[in-house]
């Protein structure tokens, strides 16, 4: 059997046995080499680039790899099948996950004063913090010779309640915790119109914190906190990509995926056992803290994540008429989802709103105070898809837009997520044409991120680089044209760039951009007609999610992609959708709360808006096709 | 390292590495060569014979084996270290695990015929039968586009219930079932005053029985059967050695095993991984059943079982005051102790009495029906302790005694259990005081099992070859002395036996099981004493165990083992705790009845008793020092 050898940059070899005629994308996987692949691996995203240094690959050269990469060994993994013994390099760039990716993870300054305003402001709306966990003390009486009651009879006696109401792993504990402290525990109970249910005890006076995670579950990034339930403290923090990438960008691909034979728990494995429980054990590591002391688990994602998390299919997520399995999920215990926290510690479920707007948005909106809010507001939430909630006090509307994985460098040829070498932020000089970079990590460059697609977009359209329709209008030297007579402009020559590569954009990849800006736009749009409603009446423009904190308004407003308001009402509010877990986290009226803000949302099945196909289409111009909406933006 | 190869009779070769100096029973263990030392490895019982057959190994004579079978390499497991490599050959004999062992499994139709009488008599006590388990059908709307909601909520509203009610498992399934069956379905709950529970639900039509398994896990025997709960039916029966046999053959063996360092751990996992799990896989395998349809279990076993089962420490029921950590345990689901059955499949457990009389005894005095007598009865089980229930409908006492593992073989030079070669009958004639014996399987004679313990002494008493006390008076050529001037009788020369070790009873062998039979006989005395009645008063004996079955009453009267009152009254019950199992399987009536059993039986603990030990001394002579209670034993 062929044996294919990987070299991963950064991190050794792996080898894995394959069968002539396998698609190298399916080996990598089947071993866990995580090669990025957003597009699942339909030949469409050009990101499973990885060399050949050894051996043979069947494959033709795809139209992403020019012809002197391709003399070089560069293919496509997805493009090519296993013909006998191979070396291939991985190189870094296309390595799926990277402790060093750039999240709203509330690890600067800047994201926990977010966050602690955000939690001030859900308790100022009279959400009271606390939860049906409760510590009770209790003195049973101790064994003797006439008193020979078995020691549960003696806890239950002493605290009024019957062996119904003990937990097992309450039981096993018990003898020797009896006998360490005279008799006097600490339970951990949870107090219901059940009744009390003990499901944890431990001898008074050990040192036993009660604790909780909140984990965000993105499409491409899972964020989570490590939090006291006591005095809500943050313990710990972290965050790392989604194992789930390497199946997928987006969503759709993800449920695709999924229902293939088997699909669905390789898909909740690459969330659980790859992501979400190496986050967990890792922040309880760093907190000292045992994650059986891990009582609460509240995880917000979207839809299709909260599907594929706790193990229920998502397959009619995406087939008419797009009907989620469930919207609120009540019943769920640690063990069944494998979690290795305490085993009967509740994981809540921050509710889904419909197919395409999920326990993220409903979280999200909680912490956003739009529900509380007097005048009209807009909360737009840019993750691998836009979300959007509009509305106050009095209604909420919400939809999704397939905006797709643009925004996080998806479907750009030179595109990236935000990590070290990402391009961020793009000015021209006009006096000589010159192009200022930003460059996260402040190396050479490798590619482009969202904010780094926005200001540069932006000002190759502002120095009519560019036209409305995105058409490279252009005649400098910078200007390429490849053998399909495919235009594109280069921004940094190969020997400006750390990968040897030179970074350009195509028309390919404006079109792809263009239409992901448009899908939020045409969005917006729909959702004020829907509530009969203008720019002008929007107090607030509330931003969350990864790429937003990085945005410059000005540019997101010049080619069209954001409303034209005065930017001051632009605000950021971080990672809402961990902000909001985190309050359900510690508070039960949180909680109910984002029960009730589910219940009062009405969700937009926007594909089914006779108007927005139109809406779209006209924002498929920069800025649009109907320039007054844009009355603040000149070019020069 | 050295290493140590096991030739196991009949099963083939197993390697160990070992450490020098290490015991070579503890290396056995350690690869799971399950080895039968009744005494746990102490040295006191002699049942752990290997031959070594290459190497070397220290160890000196131990008195259990003679000079030549020293010398041909016979030694003890617990008796010797290793040295270095050595082949090490496992007579079966020696093998703890026996497919072929004997025990009451309703394997017969005498079995059988007593089970069903037994479940008859509980129903027509007035016990109906029925669980809180009911299959719900339901028919909900089909999605259309005008109704998106999600497949649980239109479950949920089909069935009045909220989300709250179902569990995750049945939500895995709910969307493919939907789909499946034209949204008509049939689900699974659990009812309740706290309301509906939602388990489990299929398509409509689909094939699936709701199944219970009932366990009774003794000592030496775990037995089991596989029931249809919605009639009744049996599916399978099987049964085989308790996998914890290795680690001592007495609850007291165990319980020191269980509070080594990770003893819990791996006794709970001899019990419930190498013995009960494959116990119910087989039977799922036998009836055609997934055993993910096993919707409820009942384990019946005593007090010290039932903590290890549970995983719960049995530590405090050996040490004074000796309380048991649960008598009545209510909350354990399936998954809490890796049973593969239905995940969140209830695992009831028959209530404890006190710390030596557990669940086996109060669900088989249900299936006794003591409770519901009006003359006064006495339960007997013999099992590897002795467990008794004297009293009717208006009282009920109980208490244990430790006749030891006798009746099973245990601490017998040539005792075994009953199985295939062991002597289960003995008949002197007195023409030619010629002995014949009745071998299980027909082949050659190995040992004696408890049965053919019994008959042997009582002939050899009867024909005056041993005296009241128990020693050996004969004077013939079968008598033999050692070097150490312990007597033996000679019952099969070596060239009539099937291991080529003669077969002998020694005045050690008789003590022992004078002590065993005076325990069983002075705790019927006791208890007798304690209710302020006589034998006479006694209007029926139900005998339960599977030595029961098997037991000549004559002999066992005249040995003073058993009360002297008209043998019609004794009468044989099967593995009544197994049949009570069954019952609480299929009655939560049944259920209550053996919670309401427990809390009306008053518990003696004998060693607190200061009549005991002379009750026991005067027990300890054939038949009794007071003749005069066993006046229709004659003697040749």
């Amino acid at each position: 059997m062929p044996v294919i050898t990987f070299l991963i940059e950064g991190s050794g070899e792996l080898q894995a046995e394959a069968l002539p005629g396998e698609k190298l994308l399916d080996v990598a996987r089947k071993v866990n080499v995580a090669i990025d692949a957003p597009c699942s691996g339909n030949g469409s995203c050009g990101k499973c680039r990885v060399r050949l240094e050894r051996g043979e690959l069947f494959s033709e050269k795809p139209r992403q790899i020019s012809e002197e990469d391709y003399a070089l060994g560069w293919r496509l993994a997805c493009g090519c099948v296993v013909k006998g013994d191979a070396d291939v390099f991985v190189p870094d760039i296309a390595s799926a996950y990277k402790s060093r990716m750039k999240v709203a993870d509330l690890s600067d300054e800047r994201e926990t004063a977010v966050f602690n305003a955000a939690l001030a402001d859900v308790k100022g709306a009279g959400i009271a913090f606390g939860t049906d966990l409760e510590v009770v003390p209790v003195r049973a009486d101790a064994p003797s010779e006439d008193d020979t009651r078995a020691d549960l009879d003696r806890l239950c006696d002493a605290l009024g309640i019957s062996a119904e109401q003990v937990s097992l792993d309450a039981l096993r504990k018990l003898p020797t915790a009896l006998r360490a402290s005279d008799c006097r525990l600490e339970c951990l109970a949870r107090r219901s119109e059940k009744g009390l249910a003990l499901i944890d005890l431990w001898a008074e006076g050990e040192k036993h914190p009660v604790c909780g995670v909140a984990v965000d579950i993105g499409t491409t990034t899972v964020s989570a906190v490590l939090m006291d339930l006591a005095d809500g403290r943050i313990l710990a923090k972290a965050s790392s990509g989604n194992g789930q990438i390497r199946y997928g960008a987006d969503v759709i691909n993800r449920i695709i995926e999924a229902s293939k034979e088997g699909g669905l728990k390789k898909l909740r494995s690459a969330v659980t056992e790859e992501t979400v429980i190496p986050i967990i054990l890792g922040m309880c590591r760093s907190a000292g803290v045992p994650a059986g002391q891990v009582y609460r688990v509240v995880i917000a994602g979207n839809t299709t994540m909260n599907h594929l998390f706790f193990g229920v299919t998502p397959d009619y997520i995406r087939l008419d008429p797009y009907v989620p399995a469930f919207m609120s999920l009540k019943s769920a215990e640690a063990w069944e989802l494998g979690l290795p926290v305490f085993p009967r510690a509740e994981v809540l479920c921050a509710p889904n709103i419909g197919s395409y707007v999920g326990g993220d948005i409903t979280a999200g909106t909680l912490s956003s105070m739009l529900w509380d809010s007097d005048e009209y507001r807009l909360f737009i939430d840019l993750g691998t898809n836009g979300e959007l909630v509009f509305g106050c006090r009095d209604f909420m509307l919400s939809c999704a837009c397939s905006a797709g994985p643009a925004f996080e460098g998806g479907e750009i040829s030179c595109g990236m997520r935000a990590t070290d070498g990402a391009i961020e932020s793009c000015v021209i000089d006009e006096s000589d044409m010159s192009f200022k970079f930003g460059v996260i990590g402040g190396e050479k460059p490798v590619g482009l991120c969202g904010s780094g697609l926005i200001d540069t977009i932006a000002e190759l359209f502002r120095c009519r680089l560019i036209d409305s329709s995105g058409k490279i209008v252009a005649e400098d030297e910078r200007v390429r044209t490849d053998e399909y007579g495919q235009k594109s402009y280069v921004l940094v020559p190969a020997d400006g760039t750390g990968t040897g590569r030179t970074i350009s954009l195509s028309e390919v990849d404006l079109d792809n951009f263009i239409r992901a800006k448009a899908a939020i736009f045409s969005a917006v749009r729909l959702m004020l007609q829907y509530a009969d409603s203008s720019v002008d009446d929007i107090g607030q423009v509330l931003i969350a999610g990864g790429i937003g904190s990085g945005i410059n308004m000005d540019n997101a407003v010049s080619i069209g992609m954001l409303p034209d308001i005065p930017r001051e009402k632009y605000r950021y509010i971080g990672n809402s959708s961990l902000t909001g877990a985190c309050c359900m986290l510690l508070s039960d009226e949180a909680r109910a709360k984002v029960d009730e803000i589910t219940s009062n949302m009405t969700y937009i099945e926007l594909s089914r808006e006779s108007t927005y196909m139109d809406e779209f289409v006209s924002a498929c111009f920069l800025p649009h096709t109907d320039a007054g909406l844009f009355p603040s933006c000149k070019r020069i």
